[in-house]
C-alpha cells in the first residue's frame, strides 16, 4: 500500500492542511514543524499526486512546446536551450514534433489546453486558418520563438531576418560579387521565407545589381534541397561566383554539390549560410554564417513566457527582437575578376 | 466563464455521468445520445479538464523521456521518432535533457513519478546508486533505449554493440589495413562504451593483428573530441592507415583532423563511423558507418513500452536486439601495401 497524506498527517501528528502546506511551500508553517513533516514524508517515502495537487493549486507547471522538425540541428538546440531554462524554472515540456504538419498542430493545441499547460511556445509559422481562430480564442499564454506569423497577438523572439538577410548579402557584394545566387526557404513562411528573401534583394537593389530571376531557387531549409537547389544554379548560363541559402543545412548541401561537380569552395563560388548552427564548424571549408543567437534565443523565450504566465497575460504588442551577427569562416572568398584587362 | 460539465449536461438535458461517458469514449452510451451530447460540447466550446479526468480515470496519457544532449545528431532523430510513435498512440511526452548531469536525472525520475507519467524511457547508462535505488522500488514501467547498464530489471532496445563493433573492424581489416586506431566512448558507458570497445579488440585478436595501446583512444562521442583524439593519433610513431570511430560525430571530427593536416581520407587513412546519422551523407567524403536502425529503434522503444503498460508489468528479462548494418560510403580503401616487394 502507497502512504497517503492521512498517514503522514497522524504519524507527525498535524493535520493534512499542514502536511498539504508544507508540500506546496506556503510560508504559513513554522520551520521546526516544516521539518517534522519534512522527516515523516521522507521516512514513509510518501509521494503526492502532482495531479491531485494540480487540482487544489491550479498549478500544471507544464509548458507545451510545438516543433516544426527535430532532426535539424537548429530546432534541436533551441529545444535543449528552452529546456533547460524551463526546468531550471521548475516547469516541464510537453513536447510536440510536428513534422510540418498543421493538422498534427491543431491537434496538439487542443491537448496542451486540456492539459491545462501554463504556456505554449510554438516554432512553427504557417498557421492555417483553424489554428489562427483557435489561438484568437485561447487563454494560455503563448509565444512564438524563432519566427513571427503575420497578424499575431502574441509576442515572438525573433532576429531582424530581413536585415540580417540584407547584411550576408551586403557581404558578398563588398566582396565584389556581382552573381550572387539566393536559395531561400518557404515563401508561406514570413520569418524565413519572404523576410530573407526581401532582404537579399534590397541589398542588390540598394547597389545597383540586377535582379536575375534565374539566380533565385527555394528549398526546404534541408541539406538536400540545398544541394537539388544549387544543381540547378549550376546549370545557369553564366554561373553565379556566390551563393546565399537561407540556412545552414542547405548551404551545406550546396557546397556538397559544387564539390561533387570538381569545383571548389570558395576557390569557383563562394557559400553563406544562416543560423550559426553547429555544422558550420563541421564541414570543410568551414561556412561562413549569418548567426542567430540560438541559445539565447531559447532563453529568452522561457523567460519572457514565465513573465506572461506570472502576470496572467495573453496577448502583447511588441517582439523582442535579438542580434544576429555574421561569423566569417572560410568558404567566402574576394571575386576573382575576370577578363578585366 | 467558462462552461462546466453541469452546463453541458443541464443543456443536452442528460445526466453528468453520460456526459462523462462520451468523454472517456465508453460504449455504453448510445450513437444518437452521443452524437447529441457531443453536439452541446461544440457549441459551447466546453474542454474537459485533462486533470480532473485523469483522476478520476487513473490515466495521464504521460511518458516521460530522459536524453542525454538534445544537440546530438543521434539523440534528436531517436527523439523525434519517439514523439511520432507516441502521439500516434495517444501519448504525450516529458523530455528531459540531463545534458549529462546524473543529479538532474534523479530529480527528474522523482517529478516523473510524482506526475503520475505511465512509462519511462531512458536513453542514459551511467546510472548512479541513487538512481539504481530508485529504478529498484519504482512500480512504473521503464524502458532503455539504444543503451543497456549492467544489472537492470528493465528491458533495453539495443543493437548488438559488441558484434557491430566488431563487423566495423573486421571490414576494416579485410580492405587489408593492420594499423586500426581506435576512437571509443566513454568507458562508464557499457553498451556505446565497453561493449565497443571490447568487439574492437576481438576483431584484431581473432586475426592476430597485435593491439597497439597508443593506436586507443577515448573521447565524449562529439566531433571536438574525435577531432582532437585524431590529432594525438597523427603524432603516433607510426601513423595508423585506419581509424574506428565509435559515433559518426567523433568520426567527422576525425576526418576534419586530417583533412586540417592536408592529409587525405580514405587516400591516407581510411575512417569508419558509427550510428548512421545524418552527417554520414553530409560530410566529403561521405562517411561509411555501422548503421543503428535509429527510427525503427524509436518506434520499437515506444510500442514495446506501451505493451509494458497495459499490462502493468514493471520488469523484464529480455532484451530486444535490431539489427545493426555496414554502410559502405567513401571514406574507406583498401590499404595501399608500402614497400613489399
Amino acid at each position: 500500500m502507497k502512504p497517503k497524506i492521512k498517514d503522514v498527517a497522524k504519524q507527525a501528528g498535524v493535520s493534512t492542511t499542514t502536511v498539504s502546506r508544507v508540500l506546496n511551500g506556503e510560508k504559513y508553517v513554522k520551520d521546526d514543524l516544516k521539518a517534522k513533516v519534512q522527516r515523516v514524508i521522507d521516512e514513509l517515502g510518501y509521494s503526492p499526486s502532482h495531479i491531485a495537487r494540480s487540482l487544489v493549486r491550479q498549478k500544471t507547471n507544464l509548458i507545451g512546446i510545438i516543433v516544426p522538425d527535430l532532426t535539424s540541428s537548429f530546432y534541436a538546440t533551441i529545444l535543449s536551450s528552452v529546456e533547460q531554462t524551463a526546468s531550471q524554472a521548475g516547469y516541464f515540456l510537453l513536447v510536440c514534433d510536428i513534422h510540418e504538419d498543421t493538422g498534427k498542430e491543431l491537434k496538439y493545441l487542443n491537448i496542451f489546453k486540456e492539459m491545462r499547460v501554463e504556456g505554449i511556445v510554438i516554432m512553427h509559422e504557417k498557421l492555417d486558418d483553424e489554428i489562427r481562430a483557435f489561438l484568437d480564442k485561447l487563454d494560455i499564454p503563448v509565444i512564438f520563438s524563432s519566427v513571427r506569423p503575420a497578424d499575431q497577438k502574441f509576442m515572438s523572439v525573433i532576429i531582424d531576418d530581413y536585415s540580417a538577410a540584407y547584411d550576408a548579402t551586403c557581404y558578398l557584394i563588398g566582396l565584389g560579387h556581382e552573381r550572387i545566387a539566393f536559395i531561400g526557404g518557404d515563401m508561406r513562411d514570413v520569418t524565413s521565407g519572404q523576410s530573407r528573401y526581401a532582404g537579399y534583394r534590397k541589398a542588390l537593389e540598394d547597389n545597383n545589381i540586377p535582379i536575375e530571376d534565374d539566380y533565385i531557387r527555394f528549398g526546404d531549409y534541408k541539406p538536400q534541397s540545398g544541394y537539388e537547389r544549387m544543381k540547378e544554379l549550376l546549370a545557369s548560363r553564366v554561373r553565379p561566383t556566390a551563393v546565399f541559402a537561407v540556412s545552414d543545412d542547405m548551404a551545406a548541401g550546396a557546397m556538397n554539390c559544387i564539390n561533387d561537380h570538381l569545383l571548389s569552395v570558395p576557390d569557383d563560388i563562394s557559400v553563406i549560410g544562416f543560423d550559426g548552427s553547429q555544422l558550420t564548424e563541421l564541414v570543410r571549408p568551414r561556412l561562413s554564417s549569418m548567426e542567430q543567437p540560438i541559445e539565447e534565443m531559447g532563453k529568452v523565450t522561457v523567460l519572457s513566457l514565465i513573465d506572461f504566465m506570472t502576470q496572467q497575460q495573453t496577448g502583447f504588442k511588441k517582439d523582442l527582437i535579438l542580434k544576429h551577427r555574421l561569423v566569417v569562416r572560410d568558404s567566402c572568398r574576394p571575386v576573382v575578376k575576370q577578363q578585366e584587362t
